[in-house]
């Protein structure tokens, strides 16, 4: 096999990348970062589009576009928002280039500087509020339920395929509302699609909480997340809903008038998921033959390997092929007949292995003689004979098994490597040796925070949601605590 | 009325403007030349994504994603593309901002200057050609069918919402081959689906034909477009493909290996249409009451207004709405029920106009009690009482209807505006005082094309398809000239 993987027990960052470029789903670009997303990631990405939009609409939402740039100024004015964004950002400084006086390429036109140089999208909150300014006036304009689809730029040192990446694509909802719990429940309820999107699309089972003070989004009053546990005992984050109370609002001077005739400024949110969910989905699923894909995101459902020796046997099952293709289309399955005669079907399982295809179909001289078809399921690969005429049936039950099965899976890996932890040093002990979630008590201080991260490499990923027990003393400091926090090494 | 117009007859590019801001499709942002679409201009953009995407996939196309960013070398690759190009671009010099010395806001960071100008991608070609290198080898690896949805950047002086702006969004086709023929064969095809998309979907009638030397893409051998005919009798290029030839292969090095082993360079094509579709949609079809928007791409196709004096009245109509909402959106059909008390019918009938929904029905107490309902289209205006029995019926025959009405009748006018003429007074006659298409014989230099461009403020926008003539005499210069091109003032 040409295509081999590095093992995950070998070196799973090395597995990460190599599985990415070779199921052919991204490859870094010309510009340091930046990826370019490939027609099968890319694919992928569709699908999950697709998914959140129609989960968007149906929450009220629509859809529309503000604007690439962003004046320089604008970022000063939330004072919090410039402390966490306006600092690695790519910065428009001309309007021309002009060609160069040696006669080699183009320059830069000196006499083509911008008077205020313009920012390219971190994130969109400064001027959508400066925009939603001239848009409402009275409650009767509220809620504003907004969202967009764009790419967005933060310049970052260290970048990996998907998961961190100079340029991303993106989904930005800001809502703005006339009440704080209006915007709360807005924020609550994004939080919970993300949450629905990763656990029935995805397959990818999540931990909802709220982030401390110190990894709140910059310029929130709460950030809210979902956290999901890859293969390797790291976290990653999967989605973020920030109830940003009226701090935008104040800074662009938004405000409206009650229904009591009494101006107040406009509460608001932001949530946004990025094009690294696809690398949460990589590293959740996956095994060292190549990508394992939920079928609700996978772009081929089912793919049908024809096995022959002779050009006779060749077209005969090529017919069978194309029939059963067309029912499993019928019952709204994409399905991909490789009938290539370039390459072997040994090196087909191979490839569509690596893909992920879920559902593998494979038809043999004997298979034709006996009407049976040999149907594979990626996740746990087995293999199995069955009759032609249950094919589709038994397919259409494959494809809700393997979604429900790899969840299951994934769900399992994560209790089993989730920790309740209350002994510093055995906590460092598992972040250091075994990885995974810990819970542990925390005494809501900034220090203890700073001293967790500096001395594990870990950070509090959230503190969960729904938490029945009755508090405990801090893991590190040994002061009260109210609530476990989630505690995790993370992507 | 508060959102009256400007008459087309008063002020036609006021008209136009009014239009946009007032229907609430778009609007200027504080980026100079950027514009934000708001939500019902975007849910026609997503309509005619959707459609156009399946068009691209029906026809063997898949979708990736290029970086955002294109290094400043790349432009100087190809000699006639950094002509057209590496102009009037946004340049990207910094990656940093830092706190201002004087504590007031946020500075370019003087430290974090690029090695290499970073330019915000005008088009792709160059950054594309520069990785289908890595992807081709041999024949085997071809064609590459790929397009891209994305937002691109051309630093225009003098913007007008959708029709030009600094950025925009728009989908580029990228495609390689093995021959020559081949790829002709394709950019023809895409131009095929333009026009299919233009004149089944937006209703608008197109002229296809091939841009002069002068006026084809920078980097192209050949350059196809459709033309439409605006209102004002001005043109409006409405899609373009192009064939490249070998020029980015050659500028990129991009060879494989055809059958015979034998190396060659790569044949390309690219094509693209652009968030200025909706100007050409809005120009050809509204008048001054409004938008006429064509029921496929339309985001709602019905609208439903309620009559009622009584709070009684109010909730019996309402009943009756919602019931035919429901059989009509069965049908596939999207409607609105406007059942707001804070607006009267008066003003609603007055919105829905502007906004260019098809098809309002209204249901007052009368209609209650006649169990009939009030249908009103919207391109002519015409209105018709029926059985309440009969509304989804007359609904999904009245869409169909609407869409063919305003094409013939945009194809009428085009035919009414579109003159064969002989004589160059004449032709500055028509261009001058009356607008519209002129068919004029052209020596094919590029002295006489400049001459009236010059003197005429038109350009020739192609050489039309399929003409049958046997040649005549230059309307310019008298010289022999075989075909007779396309000539207007264009936006």
């Amino acid at each position: 096999m040409a295509k081999e993987l590095t093992s995950r027990e070998e070196n799973y960052s090395q597995w990460y990348n190599d599985l990415v470029v070779k199921a052919d789903l991204a490859e870094n670009s010309a510009v340091r970062g930046c990826m370019v997303i490939k027609p099968y990631g890319y694919a992928i990405w569709e699908k999950m589009q697709a998914a959140l939009d129609g989960m968007f609409k149906k929450t009220g939402h629509s859809n529309l576009y503000f604007p690439l740039f962003i004046p320089k100024s604008f970022f000063s004015k939330e004072a919090a928002h410039v402390e966490g964004f306006a600092k690695e950002c790519a910065v428009v400084t001309h309007y021309r280039l002009k060609n160069s006086p040696d006669g080699k390429g183009v320059v830069v036109d000196p006499e083509a500087r911008l008077e205020e140089e313009l920012i390219i999208r971190p994130t969109s909150e400064t001027i959508i509020w400066n925009t939603y300014k001239n848009w409402i006036q009275s409650y009767r304009d509220l809620p504003l339920l907004y969202n967009q689809w764009a790419n967005v730029v933060r310049w970052e040192m260290r970048t990996r395929l998907f998961l961190r990446t100079t340029e991303f694509l993106w989904q930005e909802g800001h809502t703005a509302h006339a009440s704080s719990e209006e915007a709360v429940e807005e924020t609550l309820k994004m939080l919970n699609v993300y949450t629905q999107f990763a656990e029935e699309y995805m397959a990818v089972p999540v931990i909802q909480g709220v982030k401390t003070d110190n990894e709140k989004f910059a310029g929130a009053i709460d950030t809210y997340c979902i956290e999901a546990l890859m293969q390797d005992g790291k976290a990653l984050q999967a989605g973020t809903s920030h109830f940003l109370g009226q701090n935008f609002a104040k800074a662009f001077d938004v405000t409206f008038t009650d229904k009591n005739g009494k101006p107040d400024f406009v509460w608001a949110t932001s949530w946004g998921v990025t094009t690294r969910l696809i690398g949460a989905l990589i590293m959740t699923h996956s095994d060292d033959n190549g990508l394992v894909l939920p079928p609700k995101l996978a772009p081929v459902h089912v793919v049908i390997v024809p096995i022959y020796k002779t050009d006779e046997q060749r077209s005969m099952i090529a017919e069978k092929a194309e029939q059963l293709k067309k029912l499993l289309e019928d019952e709204g399955i994409t399905v991909k007949f490789d009938n290539r005669d370039t390459h072997k079907p040994g090196w087909k399982f191979a490839e569509y292995e690596l893909k992920g295809v879920p559902v593998r179909l494979a038809i043999g001289p004997k298979d034709y003689e006996n009407n049976t078809v040999e149907v594979a399921r990626r996740d746990t690969l087995e293999k199995k004979i069955i009759p032609q005429e249950e094919v589709v049936k038994h397919v259409k039950k494959l494809l809700v098994d393997i979604q429900d099965n790899i969840y299951k899976k994934a769900l399992n890996f994560r209790n089993a490597n989730t920790f309740e932890c209350n002994d510093y040093a055995e906590m460092k002990d598992i972040l250091e040796n075994k990885g995974g979630f810990v819970l542990a008590y925390w005494d809501g201080t900034i220090e203890t925070e700073e001293k967790i991260k500096e001395e594990t490499k870990a950070t509090i990923r959230c503190i969960p949601f729904g938490q029945q027990h009755e508090g405990g003393k801090c893991i590190v400091s040994g002061k009260p605590s109210k609530y476990r926090v989630l505690i995790a090494r993370a992507y």
